[in-house]
Order: structure tokens, then sequence, then C-alpha cells
């Protein structure tokens, strides 16, 4: 194909079915990968990874957004937001999204879903158990026994950035504070101007340039795993902030579902780099350096948001 | 409006007609805006504004890639890619462009357009006066004459970073070079392996997070001004890299005008926010620390990709 550059990254054909399962900033190419040095590609790490070196979201922790047009797969961070992860389970079997919509889609930036009634209490969906507020959890205590692969390069906003079990996350040892970071895909819990008015029966994706200064301001709690693109390519909205004008633009969401919740024959089934692992060092310094052929000069530095988490389907099943 | 944050700014409703023209990353929202300290925000800056603060791009500078769904309005960069500017110029006055097709949309990376035939000789697109390829224009000499805004925040991949004339740049001072940065919205020209085969028969879009690892590996010769939703809405291609797999899905060019070959009537007519001004310097440090009452903790901080680049109507047409 022609001039089929600036590329993700370069792969050979025959992991052309795994790769075109991965998220899009770690899609494939169909050219060979040749590398300008023997250094490894991300390609050639990835085919030389064994099963040791990924990892299955656990199913109590993984969220489908079921829409018209397929299913989002969510990873939730209990570790990170346990309270909000908590409540949105029990919004979920409460059937509290299921016939909700996406609200709201601006360019660069988010798309959010909820109860587009929620702020008319004769209309708005009814919870039951689950709680409509919670305090924020904007960030947490460093915790040692909780693997941090940092990047050596310097951020903008953050003393240190890494991943904690394929999480992006920042950390100030200062005053030994760790929290998740906004990069594209990643999920939040809107709220109001209260800190403590988001709770989860709002939620946000990034679909766009890393937002960091939202970090430590709103409440992080997974990331996308799989079809943001049935996010990210929906039309913009056209009234304030990305909000639908009408109604009728509006998105119906079919349900919002745990993976635990659901029969085995349901669910999704995929298998994500571990971020704690050499291959995942190695990775990394890759995506520094990038050796493609194509590069006439790796950068030699890189940004967490442009650090690929490879998603696969599990080699069973290929 | 329940739970509208993440916002990128907010602003008095009066502003609204003007502001729902701007860019995403400059979209309004119907909340007035509230600051939590006298400290201005974007909205009151940019409401305080003197017509001096702005400009009108030139209009033999200024590119009109008109789809079926409307227009994209690209500003180019002569100062940083001089013959390759001209030679999209030449090429658009062959009307090389015209009839070609959207070939390629990868998420969270590049919208991609040219000739789906271009390695096919015999059905290739045919060029009279313009270059095929030409010498790279990866970067070029700092120039003390050309004003440069400079941002006071450390940068991942450059010594420095800040805008002249309108767009996003870095600078090594230890080589005296300077170069556009790849983010949202800047606009290149594709290539093949060799850095020599660009030239602008291919271009691409930025339509994610700002892939930096490209920056001076690859010819950036301008940026979207206004029409962007056009291109990071449409359907992600399922192909290697984001091509669209069948012609069918791929969505036809009409045509690929500059503003100063069409007659005024035809043109469209916007106002950039200049970014050599005092007021521009204020706006990035309102956005360092963002000081609407929904900020539970201003970042302090900035990458060159969160500071927005405001586009208007003239006021005579508002």
């Amino acid at each position: 194909m022609n001039k089929p550059l600036p590329a993700v990254w370069s792969a050979p054909r025959r992991l052309a079915p795994l790769l075109l399962a991965c998220l899009a900033w770690a899609a494939a190419t169909g050219k060979p990968a040749v590398a300008a040095t023997n250094a490894p590609t991300m390609a050639s790490l990835l085919e030389s990874s064994k099963p040791s070196d990924w990892r299955q979201p656990d199913p109590e922790n993984t969220l489908y957004l079921d829409l018209p047009a397929g299913r989002v797969v969510i990873e939730l961070a209990p570790r990170f937001a346990p309270k909000h992860v908590a409540n949105v389970k029990t919004l979920s079997r409460e059937h509290y999204f299921d016939g909700l919509s996406i609200l709201r889609c601006q360019d660069n930036y988010v798309v959010q879903w909820g109860d587009p009634n929620a702020e008319k209490p004769a209309l708005a969906r009814n919870i039951k158990e689950a709680k409509r507020t919670l305090p924020p959890e904007f960030d947490r205590p460093i915790d040692p026994a909780i693997p941090f692969t940092r990047l050596e390069d310097r951020d903008v906003y953050a003393p240190e950035t890494g991943f904690c079990e394929g999480f992006p996350v920042a950390r100030d040892p200062a005053n030994g504070s760790m929290w998740l970071v906004h990069e594209y895909g990643m999920v939040g819990a809107g709220r109001d101007n209260a800190p403590d008015s988001g709770g989860g029966t709002e939620i946000y994706v990034v679909i766009g340039h890393a937002p960091r200064q939202l970090d430590r301001n709103v409440t992080l709690l997974g990331r996308v795993l799989k079809g943001i693109e049935l996010l990210s390519s929906l039309p913009r909205g056209t009234a304030a902030m990305g909000f639908y004008e009408t109604p009728a633009e509006r998105l119906p969401i079919k349900t919002v579902r745990f993976a635990a919740d659901l029969p085995e024959i349901d669910r999704v089934h995929l298998e994500l780099l571990r971020t704690d692992t050499p291959l995942f060092r190695n990775l990394i310094e890759a995506r520094r350096n990038r050796r493609e052929e194509w590069f006439a000069r790796p950068a030699g530095r890189i940004d967490i948001a442009n650090v690929p988490l490879p998603v696969r389907p599990p080699p069973e099943r290929k």
C-alpha cells in the first residue's frame, strides 16, 4: 500500500489475526517488520512472548457496555477506585444503565453516558441499593506491594509515571500518593462542581489527547480494552461541551453488565500484556527508540500515553 | 446539565455563538463561568480580547478539503514546509486531489487521503507540473525574526516547545533547529520508507493523542482550523493500519482547493487567536492553572497539545 506511514507499528503478516484484535494504538501493518538494526521491535517482542507474559482480566472487574453496534469492554481498577467500582457493579446489577443513553461526544475530549433525566426527580432513573454519589477517589497511597514499572523519561505533569497492573499511573513520592492518569481510552466517573458529586451513574471515556489537567480532579475507574472505536467514531454533539442537542441524536445503551454476571458463552475472552515483566520493559524501550525501517530518527523518549498496552484473543481461540 | 464535566472550559452564555464555532478543544458550556478566584479564565480572556489579538489566515495558505458532508479548513505553514506547501498548491490547481478518496482512518492516530491507485502506474492519477516526491522538510533553522511564545513547562520530547504564528513548535537551541510538532489536528505529508518519498500527494491528519515519535520523521505542513470532526468521526478502517478494506468504504473527496482560488463568496472566514501577544501568554497561564469552579486541583503545568488555539468567525459575520 502506498505511503502507508506513519504507522503505529509494523508486524509480520502471520501475526495479523492476533494483531487486528488489538486496540488501535497497537494496530498492525501488512508489511513485514524490517528493523533498521537488530534491536527488537514491538512486533518481534510480541512474537517472542510467552504465555506468562499475558494475563486475563478478572470477570468481576470487567464491564461490558453493549451498544446497538457492538460491545465496549472495560477493565475496572478496584485498586484505585474501590468504592466507585463496587458502586458501578451494584448499579449494573440493578440494571440502572440499561436503556439509558450516550449523551455527549466532544471532539478530542470525551464520550459520556448516563441518565438524560438525572436532574429531573420525577423522571430520573430509580436507584435501589447503589449510591448516587460517593466521596472522591482521586488518588491513593503508594503500596510497595503493587508492582510499578516506571518510565525513565520525565513527565510534564507528575514526578513519576509508569504502569501498575495494566493501568497508566502517576506517583508523587514526596507525599506518597499515586493515581490513574487521563489518557486515551481511560474511563472516569463524571461529576458536578462538588468533588463528592460523582459516583459512577455518569461515566466518560477519553477519546482525545490525554487531558492530564483532569488528573486528581475526577475519579478514574478503568480503561477500555476493546471496542473504543464504537465510541470515538460517534457523531460529535453540537450543543455546548459536545452534548447532543436533541434526544434523537443520543445513542441508546442496551445493557451495562459485568462479565462475571454473564454465562461463559456470552463473555469476550481477551488477554492483556502484563506490565510487570522484562518483556514489557523491552517493549517500552522499543517504543522509545523505534527501530522499524521507516523511522529516520528514533525519539529516544516516550510519554505515558504513547506506550501501547496490547490486547489479544486468548491463544486457544485464535 | 447534569455532571457536565470534565469540560474543556466554561464560558458565559452570551459568547456561545462565537464559541460554538471554535474547534472542539475550545468548546463552550452553557454554564456561566465561575472562577474560583479572581484569576482570569480562558472565557474571560477571550471576552476581553481586542481585534488586534486576532488574525485572519492568508487565503494563499488556506486549504479547503471538501467532502460530501462538508468542508475541512486547513492553515498551511510555508515557514516550515515551503516546498511541500507550494507542491500541494500546484497539485490542487491541477485538480490532482479532486475525486480521490480518504483511504485510512486509524483510531487514536490518523486519517489519510490520496490516490488509491498511486502504486499502479496504469491507473494512477496523472501529475502535470507538480512533483510526486520532494526532499524532506523535517525541521528548519531557528529564525529570531519569527516570534516564539515558549511554554515554561518541560516537554517529554524536546528541549523547548511553544508557538510560532499559530503553530505548535519544538526547538533545540543546541543545534539551532525548530520543527512543527505532531498533535491533534496537525496535517502532514505521508511517505514511504525513504525520507524523500513524500511530497504532498498523500496527506494525513492526526486524530488522536499527539504521536510525538513522528516529529522530525515526516514533514508536517499545516493544521486543521475547522471541520476536523468530519475526519475524526469517520468509521475506523478494519484493514491493517486502519486502511479501508474495500473501495466502497472509502470516502470520496469532492475537491481540494486553496481559498485564494475561490471567489470571495465561497470562502470560509475565520479569525485565529494570535500566539505572539500578552493575551495568549495569559491564556496559557489560565490553562496551566484552571480557575473554573469545577477544578479542585489546578495542574500547574501544561503540555503543548493541551494549549487551545481558538478560532472564531470574524466579528462582522457573527
